[in-house]
Parts: C-alpha cells; structure tokens; sequence
C-alpha cells in the first residue's frame, strides 16, 4: 500500500490551463495521482493544460470534477488549505513541512486533500471553513504571491520526502584502503621529488597538502588507481626527459 | 548582510521564456535575487518571460548574461549542479536539502551559483565538470522529468528553508471525515439560532471560531458523537422551554 495514492490535490477554480498542466507535472514528480478540480470554468483552456502537462497528460485525463469543494473533500479525513495570508482564524499554520508528517500518518489508512484556491482569490472563507489543517508556504515577505504549480509542488515534494522513498545517489565503488591509499601517496611523493618540484625541506609539507585535498571527501579505488597513474605517468616522462639531458651532456 | 543575497541562480540555454519568468517569481518568493543566464538564444520569447514573472519584472530586467557557464560562475566558490540522470561522476550527489546548509555555510561570505541546464538535454557534461556538487531533486522513479522553474523552486525554497527558523508539530488519533463533521457543524449552527446564541451578523464568525477550535487537533468519530449529541441534547432542551413558554402565554 502506497501511502501517496491516498494524498488528493484539490484545485479550486483554478484559471489558467498552463497551471494545471504544470500542476500534473509537479504531482506526477513526487508520486502524487489523484487529482480533482472544484467546478472548471465554462472557458478554461484545456489545450494548454494538455500541452503544459507534458508526459504527465494520463494523469490530466484522469482527473475527477467536482461541483464544489466539499463533494471534493467529502471521503477525506485531514483536509489542508493552502493560504498565502494570515489573520483572521488562519493563524494556526504549518508550513509544508511541519504538515508532511501530519498528512503521512493519517494517509496511512484514510484518504488526505491538499487543497489549493484560485490564482487571483485563493480559497474563501467558506472553504478554509472545511480544512481542518491551514498550510502556510514559506516565502520571502518582499514577494508572497506563489505561482499555483509552484504552490503544490512544494506541497507535493514535502510529502515525498517524508514518506522516504527517494534516495539520493551514492557512491557505489569501493573505497580505498589505507595500505593501497600509501602506495599510491609514495609514487606521488617520487614523482614530486624526480620532477624537482619541492626541496627536500618542503617535501613532507606538500605531501601533507595533497593528502588533505585528495581525502577530503571518500578516496575510492578507482580514483586511487587515476591518480597512481598519473603520477608513474609523470615519472616516465620525467625520466625520458633526465635521459635526453644525459645523451646531450655526453 | 543576506546570505541568500550571495546565492546566484545559472540557468544555462533556457529554451522557453515563460519557464524563466515563472523561475524569476520562484527566487523571489525565496528571497534570491541574482539571476544569470548563459547564452540566450536569439528567438528567446521575452514576452513570455515578462508576462510570467508576474511581479518579478524588475528581476527578469536585472539579469545579467553571459556568454559562457564557465564566465557566470568565475567569481563563485561552491558551484551545484542540478542533474536527474545518475552515472559518470554523477554518483555521488546531494539532495536539495542536503546541500542547504552547506551552500549556505560558504554563502556566508561568498558568492556560490546554484545551476540549472536545458529543458531537454540538462547540463552538459563539460558544464558538470566545473561543478563542485551536484544536486539530484527527489522524485518518483515513474516520472522523473521536471519542469525547470520547479527545479529552481526547490532548490531555492530549501536554500530559504535551511536559513531561517524550524518549528516543531503534534499528535495521534481515530478522525472524522469531512461529511460527518459537517453534519455535526449542521446541527450546532441549528442549536446557536435556536438558542438566540448569536445575532445573525455574527452566526458565520461564531461558526468559524467554532471549527477552527474543533479541528485544530484531530476529531475523533466519538468527539464528534459526542459533539453531535450536546447539541442535539440542547436543542431538545430549547424545544422544551419554547414549548412552556408558549403555553405560558395562552
């Protein structure tokens, strides 16, 4: 049982077609399918929301149209409104992150809506009036107003991430040991002292440098293994160029 | 002195205008303001790019631009790359809010560059190499495609997120659904008219007050019974005196 399948995104009203075709996009993104609109205006341009939907248009076929907010929400426990202004009985507030977890739990066994108002109005009084949860999106106080997609892909991507399903990608080659690290740092240190690029004095201090720039982060094998040979590399050529030198001496 | 301020974002040949002014409202909302763009295309859609940065206008026009990806980031020290394909050197990379709170460490006092590639073909891998991180945005294995200005909102909202202020959240329980909650709210809005409770201006504010109180935690099936059942009781009660006063007065 996947816990997503049980989160709905609630449009209401929304205006623009591009919105909603970006909005299948930012769900599809973060797992997210089940998707209804709240009474789609009579003139809402439903070509751009295909075009803008890209890959995600199966999503936009499927979703489900409902007369008013709450047919839209009727089946679902928590029910969260997103708001962009404080005040009136909107100041007990989470933010999408605080929210995550909360949605989670319930949608472990319920279904959940993550509500989103009109571009220009938001939601009503009358249906903040039906969440039981206000979601409050971070944002800077010099500029406030969220694009609708960008809006419910926060929401979304918060809910993603609680759940843990991602990970990112790691390092998957081994790491070097220390016996194979020193043998690789000793032909390092060779090649430092034939190329004459240190005096004697300096040697240890330099190797010291390298060591630290090149254990910085986790040394793998295979990184190990470019660097050993980079430097028996230099040697060889270090070693051509000392034998020119003596032919010309002779 | 702003830490998000020393935060620039890079977007790299964006192909459509209306993407780059939905990124300008996305860094604004997270309170980032540079903004550079790597060689624009000459039938870039500016128009398109003004009309969906909204009020971010002033932004779109403050950008600078540059011929090179190697020329935006000169002047930055930790330079992430975002990326949704994994492989060569790809492997080891940091999810946006990994990365938050060490971009934001070096931000401190000095200019890092957060870097967004094409539409369709991302970064290149000669424009990855001058990266010091990379950063994969979380998302479902089904569909991993994401429209650029999300990809900046994340980043953005997590670079913001990371360096503001977190708040903590709460607790369990068996819930209602919307439907019989509202049935329950049915019956106490009946119970305060009939009651003379309240004057009819204040009925829709008591109404909120009083949802806001009830589902500020979890309501329970029992809670609300138990709600249900108070205001049936009272109206009963109510009936009851209306009826004695009636015959009072016959």
């Amino acid at each position: 049982m996947n816990l997503l399948e049980n989160i709905r995104v609630v449009l209401v009203e929304p205006i623009f077609g591009g919105n909603v075709g970006s909005v299948c996009r930012a769900m599809n993104n973060n797992g997210i399918t089940d998707l209804a609109i709240v009474n789609p205006r009579p003139e809402f341009d439903w070509d751009d929301a295909r075009k803008l939907s890209c890959n995600a248009k199966e999503q936009l076929e499927a979703r489900k149209e409902y007369a008013t907010l709450a047919d839209a929400v009727a089946g679902c426990t928590v029910v969260a409104g997103t708001s962009a202004r404080t005040g009136f009985y909107r100041d007990t507030a989470y933010s999408p992150k605080e929210f995550a977890p909360i949605g989670l739990e319930s949608a472990q066994d319920q279904k959940i809506a993550l509500v989103f108002g009109r571009e220009d109005k938001g939601l009503f009084n009358e249906e903040l009036a039906l969440c039981t949860h206000i979601i409050q999106i971070p944002s800077s106080e010099l500029y406030t107003s969220l694009n609708l997609s960008h809006a419910v892909y926060v929401c979304c991507y918060e809910m993603f991430s609680a759940a843990g399903i991602f990970q990112p990608s790691e390092e998957t080659a081994q790491e070097a040991d220390s016996a194979f690290r020193e043998r690789m740092f000793a032909v390092w240190r060779e090649m430092m002292i034939e190329t004459e690029f240190t005096h004697d004095q300096k040697l240890d201090h330099m190797m010291m440098g390298l060591r630290r720039i090149f254990t910085r982060g986790k040394l793998t094998v295979p990184d190990c293994k470019i660097l050993m040979g980079l430097a028996k590399q230099t040697l060889w050529v270090t070693n051509q160029w000392r034998n020119e030198q003596e032919k010309k001496n002779h």
